[in-house]
């Protein structure tokens, strides 16, 4: 069996990257053999240097180096950084995986333009480009007959996008509301299970590594944010930006605002509401679907023919996201 | 905008068919335009006999006929059974739509059969060809090189067999396990909620067009054992029929096994379990992600990379299960 080469762009070597790449290793011989291609990384960029093999870069070797943090003792390793690498070595996607700045965007939107204007696929997890440029990014990939993924960017192994595109392809979406992100409804669950305060529940949630050591997005509603924008953009046409959303984050709710919800059978949970472009704290009945706990993410969302779908799944970690960025890559190639 | 032409067969006009030959009309115009193809119903066929029409059949006039029983009074009525139209009208899609008959099969086992055979694409929401003769029927729509497609077997208008091609695609599924009927959940529902046996319920279900006037299937739990069959062979690669399920009904639940189960915060739900090839009531933890109310259905997978997703939504319903039927069409036509 001959195996078509698919050559692979890695931007962004921490959680995301790194799981992506055992991910790929495992799944090596099941996409060789259901797909009929060989996925080739080709390069790997991380802050300062990348590093880049058109042969294909040994993965096992460079997760090694990268737990060590020793990324640059790895013999292919320039100091060239991903922007270079992007203009330099022709590859078909690019995964865009660095973290989000949701103000600027950057490095990812300059990261993902320059990628759709040489002519590569992009699949991403980074939020913060899709939800400043949403529009803009889509006009580019299809001036440039080049697609840009994204199931990454929302509720990370929890199918959404795809969903919407495989499954949903015939309704009208009709509104969109839920859990979309871990982090913050962790915290929200441990203070209702074990009536701690926040900064208790949210140190737990850093110590056993669901949370940040800077959980201001989280826990400001900024990553819903985020998420909010894209799903409204994406499922439902609305042409909107991050700025355009109202956020009301969680640092406010203390244990007796959740001690009375649950007097009135009641958990508090901070939703993304897509039709309202609203971020905000809400009193959630304890037998309703979105009660989802710890750091699970749920999507309630109504379609006109489909009517009432919810879905809850894991809304982060490395491995988990894979299957996302996956997901999008062998869409695009087959 | 030259659009292309799709013929479908449509198989069985009950609550299902004229749901889809619904929707087909309120989306007419967005399939046209998105997928630039013209679905054209050239046969509908029902017990004694079919509309045949290689023009296309008006379905606003069919679905107004068949309300009042008088589908015989079309102009292109002829007494031609199923069949016999699949041998003689040659069409793109076979749309399989007729009620189970889980010991033969028949007659939908007989129409999809034939239809592969011919060459002809089949989209069906008929449990019992597939609970029974999945491998069989595989291979012949394989040697024929033709597609089987059935989302709306298993959970009506919830995704779950495109979820895992579209969006699980890297994942290999460890287990899967669910409420998969909507009218046993229904009656458990109303028992817990209202103290009700199961009669009252039942009646109450039937009332509102829920359970069928024999809900013999839904209350033994064998529309559930063919749903297990289905998910155990398409999603597991088990190779096993509906006869190896072993099958418990909820037939002999009691209000006071459902009073007992509340004092230990729990409800009993009709689980079908697919590793354990199993279906049988169990209690549930009220705050478990499978305890959803009324006649939704949740189905929960475990999947190696992705991890724990459950999704929920309307197991039933003609509008509802022709989203799924709808998207198996444009998934075979793009």
């Amino acid at each position: 069996m001959k195996l078509k080469n698919i050559k692979l762009t890695i931007i962004g070597f921490g959680e995301i990257g790194r799981g992506f790449a055992r991910v790929l290793l495992e799944k090596k011989r099941f996409i060789e053999r259901e797909y009929e291609v060989d996925l080739k990384v080709v390069a790997v960029c991380e802050i300062g240097g990348s590093i880049i093999d058109e042969d294909g870069i040994d993965l096992e070797k460079a997760l090694k180096l990268a737990e060590n943090k020793e990324l640059r003792k790895h013999e292919n390793w320039t100091s060239m950084k991903a922007l270079d690498v992007i203009k330099k070595v022709k590859s078909d996607t690019v995964l865009e995986l660095t973290p989000s700045d949701i103000k600027s965007g950057q490095p990812g939107l300059k990261h993902i333009k320059e990628s759709l204007m040489k002519g590569m696929h992009v699949v991403t997890s980074n939020k913060a480009p899709l939800a400043l440029k949403f529009s803009e990014l889509q006009k580019i990939a299809n001036s440039n007959k080049v697609k840009l993924e994204y199931e990454a960017t929302v509720g990370g192994a929890l199918p959404i996008i795809n969903l919407r595109k495989h499954a949903l392809q015939i309704n009208k979406i009709e509104s969109i509301h839920g859990i979309l992100n871990g982090t913050s409804n962790y915290v929200l669950t441990k203070m209702a299970e074990e009536g701690v305060t926040m900064d208790v529940a949210l140190k737990e949630a850093q110590e056993i590594g669901i949370a940040e050591a800077d959980p201001g997005y989280d826990i400001k509603g900024i990553d819903t944010g985020a998420k909010v924008a894209i799903l409204a953009n994406s499922l439902m046409d609305m042409n909107v930006s991050f700025n355009d959303i109202e956020i009301t984050g969680i640092k406010d709710i203390t244990p007796e605002a959740i001690e009375l919800a649950k007097k009135h059978n009641c958990v508090i949970k901070l939703i993304g509401d897509v039709n309202r472009l609203e971020v905000s704290p809400r009193l959630i009945p304890i037998n309703h679907p979105l009660n989802v706990s710890g750091a699970m993410n749920a999507i309630m969302i109504n379609a006109d023919i489909a009517k009432n779908i919810t879905i809850v799944g894991h809304g982060a970690g490395g491995i988990e996201t894979a299957s996302s960025l996956l997901s999008d890559i062998l869409d695009i190639i087959s």
